[in-house]
């Protein structure tokens, strides 16, 4: 059959490519990945950056809509509301909470918003043209649900070169919106720090600090 | 200063897995990712697909919380429900578009639901416990959120083994979880097929098929 011949090879050589050493760097990458909140404050290129955000853009869409948004924020003074406006959310966060729980939120540093040298705002196009509505009629969401994907994309793309992200979430939407000035039909997805970390692990800092510990996989499973 | 030597000496260990073989290897397979609706009916084994859940539980998760629940649906009854859902709501989509648009949908192929050997439904769970309920005060949404990385991860971790996804979206979410008789604080994020592709290709259906084509990165960049 020449069309499945022809799969084949064609598949044969892009697997080629990924081999099991880099099935094992990938799942290593993985493993390392991590949610940094601990930054140090030596820049990072502007190039690497658009680098990064380049291949952020290679992320799957729903519709192939595109509706990412990067917007990233240099301005000294729009930095300094962005973390006024996390800091006085987590405050407020760690009211919810009673006793040894609360102490130990107040314990835990939870984002790196005055260190890291970047920060990104990465927002949906909840109006785009692109893509013309295909995919989304019934679960509009999988347009914000593609920004997630580009987020992502970058984040792997940015541990490979040793760069490391926090998404900041405690963090009022509406407030943060607002500081960055972006068109009305532009819903925030994800605050976040992008710099070089001040340490690595293969352990979720939440899980180290004692606040959640990874579950197995199997306890995730279901079958119908 | 001895934190910072000890950071260098990990981070420059890790970074030698991740050398510049492996980022290329890694953009290669952002660049031939595809969302897939061309299926093979051959099977997949059950032992792949285990493996591939667990790395796909490797995802960040708000709050470490991971909301994540997979379901494989595996009853073929089940199965034909699901398809006939995705066949309704496609054909009322259609309906949404008109001339040419209208009958460029309906000649593209939407779905490999009736061929791919595996289905599964990927939810959130909205009451876990897990995470306590940190950094989804202001921005709940991310417990989703943390759901479309776990997808991702799946989506990557699966195309690096050949192994090919199509994301599903054209379904109505209630009707499509009824069929799967969940429990009922689980949020359907994302229905999936998988299994082995007809074809391999670096650019995206859509495009190919002349809906929608990928725009450049720079119209994404935003500087406040």
């Amino acid at each position: 059959v020449p069309a499945e011949a022809s799969r084949n090879a064609g598949e044969e050589q892009r697997l080629g490519a990924w081999d099991d050493a880099f099935r094992a760097g990938l799942a290593d990458l993985l493993h390392w990945r991590r949610d940094v909140r601990r930054f140090r404050t030596a820049p990072l290129d502007r190039a690497l950056v658009t680098e990064l955000l380049g291949v952020a853009a290679l992320a799957p869409s729903v519709g192939n809509a595109q509706p990412w948004r990067f917007v990233l924020v240099d301005n000294p003074g729009r930095r300094a509301e962005i973390a006024a406006v996390f800091e006085r959310e987590n405050a407020e966060a760690a009211q919810g909470y009673e006793g040894e729980r609360r102490a130990l939120y107040c314990a835990m540093k939870l984002a790196g918003l005055r260190e890291a040298p970047v920060h990104l705002a990465v927002f949906c196009d909840e109006e785009t043209g692109r893509g013309a509505g295909l995919g989304r009629r019934t679960m509009p969401e999988t347009l914000r649900y593609s920004v997630v994907c580009a987020i992502h994309t970058l984040w792997l793309a940015a541990r490979a070169r040793g760069v490391a992200l926090g998404w900041v979430s405690i963090l009022d939407p509406a407030a943060a919106t607002a500081v960055l000035d972006v068109p009305a039909s532009w819903s925030l997805v994800g605050y976040l720090c992008l710099g070089w970390p001040e340490e690595v692990a293969d352990c979720p800092e939440l899980e180290r600090a004692g606040w959640e510990k990874r579950g197995s996989p199997d306890s995730f499973l279901l079958q119908r």
